[in-house]
């Protein structure tokens, strides 16, 4: 029997907030003690990955409260009850099976008579059937001339995780021969990034995807429009350009408009629908089925690990508890994304989405508000940019940050070059190792301006490279830590009513329906 | 006589705490009230902008108490200081002069028998000059070809800034036949960043300037060498295609390895540089000479604002003081910035370096520690991209962020599609207005899942469209809000020795001369 019951009614929430301030990293990282701290607190990830937690502010006895709170908060009975198919997005009353495009976790899922895995895999297989045609040039534009690029169009869930994964695997790809198509993305509705996409692409050798759950997304119809319009002029037949990712009820979904239609459902939110077709088509397209098959191979090892009880085997449950803790106990407002990869650069941009968008609530599951903080706000940029950057503040500012770091050994484009005695691959590990010890440790300097006070937790995701199954593996450690830290905090982290109110109110601006300051600041943009 | 106070000492401190939660915007924003707040709370900038910060939290009362402020914290008198050739920046014992390079603002400056201003110009022009010789094939590669391409390698304020000018007027330049030559960046010491660039440009016709201040950074010189290897690889002389950005007592700033050096110095700051040779040689490069001249014309006239005592006609003075309000009375962690631009799709993390190196401090500038709340965490993204991601939690979340609106009358790239009644770029700017007006005033809803609190305050920045001279008075203006923060919080904002521990441990890891955890991370990663 599932309960779903506030945070601060649970008895680990008393326990946890006798924690604080239970660990001095200063001390705990100091000489031999801080190394046996990072041989111990490591968990296994999928993909080849690691999990290190040495630097968070956690010890036993933290992490046996943790457990505790695992266990009253009912964790792995709530995930087993969400991909198994009962209706956790209660608000839309919607399952939530982002998981089945990637693996069967439990039973089968049958709703309306579909099992639902079996869709979602038809689904893919049905776009990387299309993609395999249009690399053996059996699919061609009307000059029977192959394909070259293929543009996104989309935005939200829509535009941002399929760009991240895109750009974390390019030059993987590029590297390794499996680069078939560039890939590009239009998402804002200024008409700017429209326009700079079109006018830097070969449109007749272009495909466009058109990307809309509902087929009614403002941004991404005016969009598909602009770009119609665009391909009418260059002397191109639109319907035979362009392909629609979006569910079986939308009005985009029969239409002659689209040379081939693939869907997912409103089980799929936008921001966990890299794994559906929303990514689906456009990577098979860019990369090739297989690739595909290799990064949800590498989600769906995640997602079954996510399974395991033992908080301290279950990287994603023991990340999102710990981050709960640095919220809801220690009270650190935000969370930096830092991966030492450039390939991760848009990487951040996505997960900013999944966790603000997923728990940036007020009000539990049944609608009542909560008195806890819930979900951070997160940002980053990649390592070591960010050093020459933001870490200044996260070093030395008053307001103490949090931070995950990713880090690989080896890099995707296999060039490099030994410069004084190390390889940039080396270089780039050598300052997300120096990094993580000096926001733990600091540094006494009596110069106060140079002192460091250390006292800064992170924790570092190790890879040997950012292959396809280490970037699902990825993406699906991160959708899993939200989705364990919605169910400690009650809420519901698969709807979005806060993004309703400026939909309304830009409808009114547009049909002049505005009064008082509205209407005020409508003549000032000269709407 | 200035007086190098700490915030907390201030008069003007006690009474502005006395005026937390003064402004109810539920309230005060509703109808016709509203009305006359957006008609009166709006200041000129330079560049044909204009600040409206009715939907900020103050009133007449607060406002009164900022101006207070501003005259005790004697932020006119300290900004004359400053560009008079003061030390401002006491750690590193240089002056600050970055607004020297668009404008003379007070008495020339002197120093070493130079005159500051007249040294940066020399060099703006002779990297102009420069510019037209290559534009006009005077100056080509070894087979007399043209270069097409230019790449900047750089990292922090050597990349960021000139990135962000870049790409904001790219599609301008290219609608105005002004785009002479595309422009990369190289920055990150992943080495998979060299490699994509230099994969997927024509080397034989690009260009490459080396920027560091120092010639030391780590990261630009090994990608340095990283390009010079791949250059001589492709049989290019690496010194016919190669360009220094430095200073005149660095070991680049002689060498026969480079085709051409333009010099900046100590008294520029790397986050402060772009309208310094930092920029100067690669936007004049991607532009010509007259646009950046611009661009310099828009900061030089904001830079001239910032001079007004009336802080109801200073826009970055202004925005300055209610970030205080809002950081120091009203406790708010963070602040987003949110153009409605995709041109400005970087500026965010410019200004994420310029603000947080700059304000991200526990020090005065004696080196004391201070007992208030310096700069915030800044993120931001374009809209409406960011309506579809993080707003969620910027509406409905636990934590308030004010927000900096930035939007457009015009798009820069001259296409644009009606659609449904409005063109592209009306969408654009209702999203805006919209968002501004959802943002304070809320909207009640019985279900709570689906109500809107308000009270969560932003500005908005408008200009008729994304010019040179719009772009170089945005840019002005916050550097020199970030300014004058940094003279009321009492730091220095112009040094940032919060990373130089994390250079000095990298290096110890590459030395191998580590013991305790950082040997056992650095195993982990197998450096």
């Amino acid at each position: 029997m599932i309960n779903w019951k506030n945070f601060d009614t649970l008895a680990s929430y008393g326990k946890l907030q006798s924690l604080k301030g239970k660990v001095c990293l200063q001390e705990a990282m100091a000489g031999e003690a801080g190394a046996a701290r990072v041989a111990k607190y490591s968990a296994p990830m999928a993909g080849g990955l690691t999990f290190n937690y040495a630097t968070r502010e956690v010890d036993d006895e933290v992490i046996a409260a943790l457990a505790e709170l695992a266990a009253e908060a009912q964790l792995t009975e709530k995930y087993e009850a969400l991909y198994s198919g009962m209706v956790i997005n209660t608000g839309e009353n919607r399952l939530v099976l982002h998981q089945l495009c990637r693996g069967q976790l439990g039973i089968d899922v049958i709703n309306n008579r579909v099992n639902k895995r079996e869709f979602y895999v038809s689904q893919q297989e049905k776009a990387g059937a299309f993609a395999q045609k249009v690399h053996a040039g059996e699919i061609t534009n009307a000059a029977g001339e192959k394909f070259t690029t293929v543009v996104q169009i989309g935005i939200g869930g829509s535009d941002l995780g399929p760009r991240a994964v895109y750009l974390a695997l390019e030059n993987w790809a590029r590297q390794n021969g499996t680069l078939k198509m560039e890939a590009r993305f239009i998402s804002n509705v200024d008409p700017d990034d429209a326009a700079a996409v079109l006018k830097t692409i070969d449109i007749p050798h272009s495909l466009f995807i058109v990307v809309s759950k509902s087929g009614t997304t403002l941004e991404t119809l005016t969009n598909e429009t602009f770009v119609r319009k665009a391909l009418a002029e260059a002397g191109v037949d639109p319907s035979k350009h362009m392909l629609a990712v979006t569910s079986e009820t939308s009005p985009m979904a029969q239409s002659p408009d689209y040379l081939e239609a693939f869907f997912m459902d409103d089980y799929i939110g936008g921001r966990y629908s890299v794994s559906s077709c929303v990514g689906g088509a456009i990577l098979q397209l860019a990369f090739g089925p297989e690739v595909f098959s290799r990064f949800l191979a590498g989600a769906a090892e995640a997602d079954a690990l996510a399974k395991e009880k033992d908080i301290t085997k279950n990287a994603s449950m023991l990340d999102a508890l710990i981050g709960v803790y640095e919220r809801n106990v220690q009270g650190y407002p935000c969370t930096a994304v830092l991966p030492y990869s450039q390939a991760l650069s848009r990487f951040p941009a996505h997960l900013q989405q999944l966790d603000m968008e997923s728990n940036g609530k007020s009000v539990n599951r049944f609608g009542e508000p909560v008195d806890y903080v819930t979900g951070p706000i997160i940002f980053g940029e990649p390592g070591t940019n960010g050093q020459h950057s933001f870490y200044q503040l996260l070093h030395q500012g008053k307001t103490i940050v949090p931070m995950q770091f990713v880090g690989f050994k080896e890099n995707q484009a296999g060039m490099d070059a030994d410069i004084q005695g190390s390889t940039s691959q080396k270089k780039l590990a050598a300052n997300v190792v120096a990094q993580i010890m000096a926001f733990a440790c600091g540094k006494k300097d009596d110069n106060l301006n140079k002192n460091f006070d250390g006292g800064r937790p992170s924790s570092l995701i190790i890879g040997k490279q950012l292959t396809p199954e280490a970037l699902g593996a990825l993406l699906a450690h991160f959708e899993n830590k939200v989705m364990f830290q919605g169910f400690v905090w009650n809420v519901n982290s698969f709807d979005q009513e806060g993004v309703q109110l400026g939909k309304i109110l830009a409808k009114k601006v547009l049909a002049h329906e505005t009064d008082g300051a509205l209407k005020a600041y409508s003549e000032l943009m000269e709407i």
